[in-house]
């Protein structure tokens, strides 16, 4: 039985960690962040982690510090290492701003290499009004304790016990869709999974862009062989999340002409559809 | 009954004229345009149109014509009239493109001011490989000849009749979907219709970037009053078009905290999921 740890807080904790950046004070707008290999899956810095460390450098420079709605172009592979931020603003206005953020990193011949293109609007969470008209209900499956998590995961089922970044998840998988772990894929695309830090730091609005992309790819339950790099992915952020882990519900449905979409859907203890997102990937091989 | 016209051909056509731009000989890279009158919604440019003209520079100015994501953040309100779009390579890949385009226009004071921030990637439609894998499946609605034209509407029904994009624009609605013309919105935020293009031309990539924007708002069959200005759109065109009016199918389910997604599919004659679509609105007060 492990010994009982505090549960890590909301900036301070692996993830807030991870996803600091530092202002250079004589370039206004410029951060530097070191990308951690803690949050890698195989080789691959994951995208969510990825937007959010970029959502934290918008967060610094913006007026407002949520995004309600942020794109990423993914156009080269990060890798674990110093990166630097290069922030700008696009518009500020009484309740929302819109900026754009160039995450980049120096290649081996000096030059700087950009990884990511974001663009994002950017107001306060908090004050939104508050009436609740959502008619999606949130998804049906089964309660954190009856799902499963990678101790119950066999011998060299994909992605579960080879990423770092598992390391640092509380995932557990809705058993109706995880039988692409033993072979048996449903076929229907579909992902769900109840997801909180390791450390025990609660969701925050930044987290919540980590965990749009922080399951098992759908691709494994169209019995696809292979990752699926993500091409863009834009988030909507639609309230704080509650305290507690999250439902996360990954569908695609338009698997096509080599390419797939993925969306995604983040409900919080509150029953509140917190976050939903999409991203255009390329299809694996298999 | 009305003369026999041809139907206009792509690139001869109203939405090709009022979305074409001009290269500017001593500036490589910007792009003048003349956003048309005939592409309002009361007083507003539609949204979708804008999208167009934008990513018609970007055709022009990157190596692959056809964006297959493409998002813009909407940052002010245009007008019609002179607009120019400045273009911006992110990045230059073997099968795909990223870049960025800013469409402007002179306010009262000589000075430059935003209305569209975009961010696109780019490749080529044709060449993506032929498999078709979708899940998905084309929306439950009457054929075409069952479907409802502005003609059918009543008197001062909202959106119908007083708008000039109307003019363009080959709309027949479900009539499960257009109670709110008549007072009675269903309530479940869904709108569904057929759509062409007013001088018959058929569609392309660049006119699914107005499909997807060019149904009447799922908030009138939400009940609600008034317009909902987009915040953010991103546009996913993941096939050519087969020749045709196009079936759009609209869906809310998460209005909240003054805010509202809505989903757009537009599926062609050969039921392909040819785009699909997803903007952050502002919820009206009513």
């Amino acid at each position: 039985m492990a010994l009982s740890t505090a549960r890590a807080a909301i900036d301070d904790s692996e993830f807030d960690r991870d996803t600091s950046v530092a202002a250079r004070a004589d370039e206004p707008g410029v951060y530097d962040a070191e990308l951690s290999e803690g949050w890698t899956i195989g080789s691959a810095v994951n995208g969510g982690y990825l937007l959010a460390v970029a959502a934290r450098a918008l967060r610094a420079w913006l007026p407002h510090p949520d995004p309600l709605t942020i794109t990423a172009h993914y156009l080269t592979p990060a890798t674990a290492g110093p990166a630097v931020i290069r922030t700008q603003t696009v518009r500020v206005g009484r309740t929302m701003s819109t900026g754009q953020a160039f995450l980049l990193q120096r290649a081996e011949d000096g030059t700087e290499v950009e990884r990511l293109r974001v663009l994002a609007g950017h107001s306060a969470l908090d004050a939104l009004p508050d009436d609740v008209r959502t008619s999606a209900r949130p998804p049906l499956m089964p309660a954190y304790d009856a799902c499963v998590g990678r101790e119950s995961a066999p011998e060299g089922a994909p992605f579960v016990g080879s990423t770092a970044i598992m390391d640092r998840l509380d995932l557990r998988l809705d058993p109706a869709t995880a039988g692409w772990a033993v072979g048996a894929p449903s076929g229907a695309g579909v992902i769900r999974g109840w997801l909180g830090l390791a450390d025990g730091r609660d969701h925050d609005p930044l987290s919540l862009l980590l965990a749009v992309d922080a399951l098992p790819p759908t691709a494994f339950d169209l019995g696809l062989q292979g990752w699926t790099p993500t091409l863009e992915l834009t988030v909507h952020l639609r309230c704080r999340p509650a305290p507690g882990p999250v439902r996360v519900s990954l569908t695609t449905r338009n698997l096509a002409g080599g390419l797939l979409e993925e969306d995604a859907e983040v409900w919080d203890s509150a029953d509140r559809l917190v976050a939903q997102s999409r991203q255009l990937a390329r299809a694996p091989r298999g």
